[in-house]
């Protein structure tokens, strides 16, 4: 980890904790005591449980768009069992943190690659922060193991200091969803549905050119009606009911309604697939 | 917008994105990096998709409690439409930040006035932001408009650089739910429900004190019972299931119950209309 | 209040209002403009309706993390009525500011003991805070007493100009759940739910060693099925659909599903109380 960079005082925090309990709170309270001086900026933290896919897409996304900085990421299932805690330097100089279970290579590839790759030792975090006569959980390795070793990073221990290199061929990456052209369409996968129920598709919208103004839009192996859809720039240009296809912020292709749920009306979530094809008599 | 004034560190954040996605985070992200000393007091991310009057009132209310400060909120059905991008400088020396929809007005308002209107431009403020060769989304002007502009002015740049000047009078202003006095009593909207079930009126307690101990309670046009209800301080003078009328902490006429949901009991919500009237026999 | 001792620019920042309405934003911004210089460490807003005793365990547990700093809770059912406004100096040099209705002291117990108690006098705080000339709300202290005394003391003005020193004895205290060893096993009762719905009991890991691998667990007085469960480290360790004893992260006997939720199977809720036995055929 370069320590001649500067990187700003912040400390993205994403998980699937929720803010009900006591983990985020209990997190950023070792954040506060172990980096003082840095400020804590929630991605969000629901993430629904264990769903390690979208916090990777929601980290990949956000963290371009933050000054270089630490990100500290939780979405972990594997906590307590044999899967890695992990440290990356990416290419742009952010620290990224968290469990090896894919959640965080996507991010590092987005801020300029993956330059170093760190292993963390618990036990050194642990001797570093001054928690060694404290008893290290088995299930909450956010608290006992993660916020640590990223305050401690964030505020420039060396990485050699709690962690050994390790060869980024080893990261774990999981397969992420892609797009299909078919005879009968585009078929690509929901990664998202918003607060608003808007769909965003695996596919790219600069890739996928419609051609013409309308499609017709199917959910893949559903018995559900075939949906007309109109080709609009956002959506106050549909009409009430109307269902429309759109490049969304993240340059994805995406469904709509004005003012209504689209994944309502499909009745989708993430992982669904829709088929998208022109229609015959636009 | 005026640059003698010395403004607090602190930028609002209000909006309907919910807390779940990647809207709230981008925003953030976005200010982070173009006003990394300015710390974000996040007001609400949960209004009600699309509620521009209630994100009105929830900025009304707490904006002039904050010292001094920019207030970026987005409540922004119309976004990509030709609905107006806005910034607002108050009489009391905040600026305003948010798409002209009636969302900002009524709490310049409440903040000495509104003392100068400026037409934010989408091509310079990325421009200034260092943003203008990445695209510019239909659907997401919050990070790509909105948060960039908040943190330029924040930090001082001259509102000129990246807006037009205005005339007050062409602000988009919505209606605000009255009250009338009528021979049954007195009928209000529903304006709040909070999270206890309480509920708030559009009608102000000192503007209508109520003679008697006790006033009967109405949801006009519905078949539903009329409720008796005490007037009182607050809600630990209530009995079990007791249904009472009190001054809320923005001054309004409210309805309650102790430990339990009058919202529910009445089965109302916002824009809902409620009658109070003295009760004959008290 | 000791002013010798330098606390951290840090203010926790817990209570039951949800972050939906008005209500949190309100405090937030009291604290910014009377508190500039420190941050707001949000700890939940999302504790059950009147949940004190909830509310006070998540501060017990989260607090002692924190770097001594100021904790304002505020968890209030009572607002408004004779219940006391309160501000506890720790042991260890936090300052706890909230109603004194059992939320605070077991937190004050947790950093080292209640070292000072003052009883807050809300016409010196508003006087010393400058809001003399407006109201007093009956319902919403969180924003009319709490956040200003907190700023005030957290800033570091004597507690003696805005509270009198009372008497340690005379907190208020609620009763906690305990647990119990009987003949048919140790009878405990559910102190947490958390999103996962891993269900946290109220009896001591350490103290109940689990000698026999795997155990019968009986939610009391109901009518429903045994199940049998396997004392393990940790959710990974737990085949599908496999219920299991562990040590959660705060030290407590703790039951989970793998990727689902213990608290759906079980059909329980905090105040539940549930029995575990040794297994005879184990």
């Amino acid at each position: 980890v370069d320590h001649s960079f500067q990187r700003s005082d912040v400390i993205t925090f994403l998980t699937d904790f929720g803010t009900g309990g006591t983990y985020v709170a209990a997190c950023e309270a070792v954040l506060a005591r172990l980096a003082p001086a840095y400020r804590v900026l929630h991605l969000s933290h629901e993430v629904a449980l264990g769903d390690i896919d979208w916090g990777a897409i929601l980290l990949e996304r956000v963290a371009p768009l933050c000054p270089p900085c630490l990100h500290l990421a939780v979405v972990d299932p594997g906590v307590g069992t044999d899967r890695r805690p992990l440290a990356l330097l990416s290419g742009r100089g952010d620290i990224l943190v968290g469990p090896d279970n894919g959640l965080l290579a996507p991010a590092a590839d987005a801020l300029g690659g993956v330059a170093e790759t760190w292993l963390l030792e618990p036990a050194k975090i642990r001797a570093e922060a001054g928690l060694s006569t404290e008893p290290l959980s088995a299930t909450f390795h956010g608290r006992d193991v993660f916020a640590p070793a990223a305050a401690l990073l964030a505020t420039g221990l060396p990485a050699a200091r709690l962690a050994t290199p390790a060869d980024a061929d080893a990261l774990v990456r999981r397969l992420r969803p892609s797009s299909q052209d078919t005879a009968e369409g585009l078929v690509a996968t929901v990664i998202e549905v918003d607060r608003f129920g808007n769909i965003g598709l695996s596919a790219d919208f600069a890739e996928h050119p419609q051609a013409v103004p309308s499609v017709t839009i199917e959910v893949v192996e559903e018995h559900l009606p075939i949906w007309k859809a109109r080709v609009v720039q956002t959506f106050g240009c549909l009409n009430p009911g109307e269902l429309g296809v759109y490049c969304d912020s993240w340059g994805k292709i995406a469904l709509a309604l004005n003012g209504a749920s689209a994944a309502e009306l499909l009745a989708v979530g993430r992982g669904a697939k829709i088929r998208i094809s022109p229609r015959e008599d636009a």
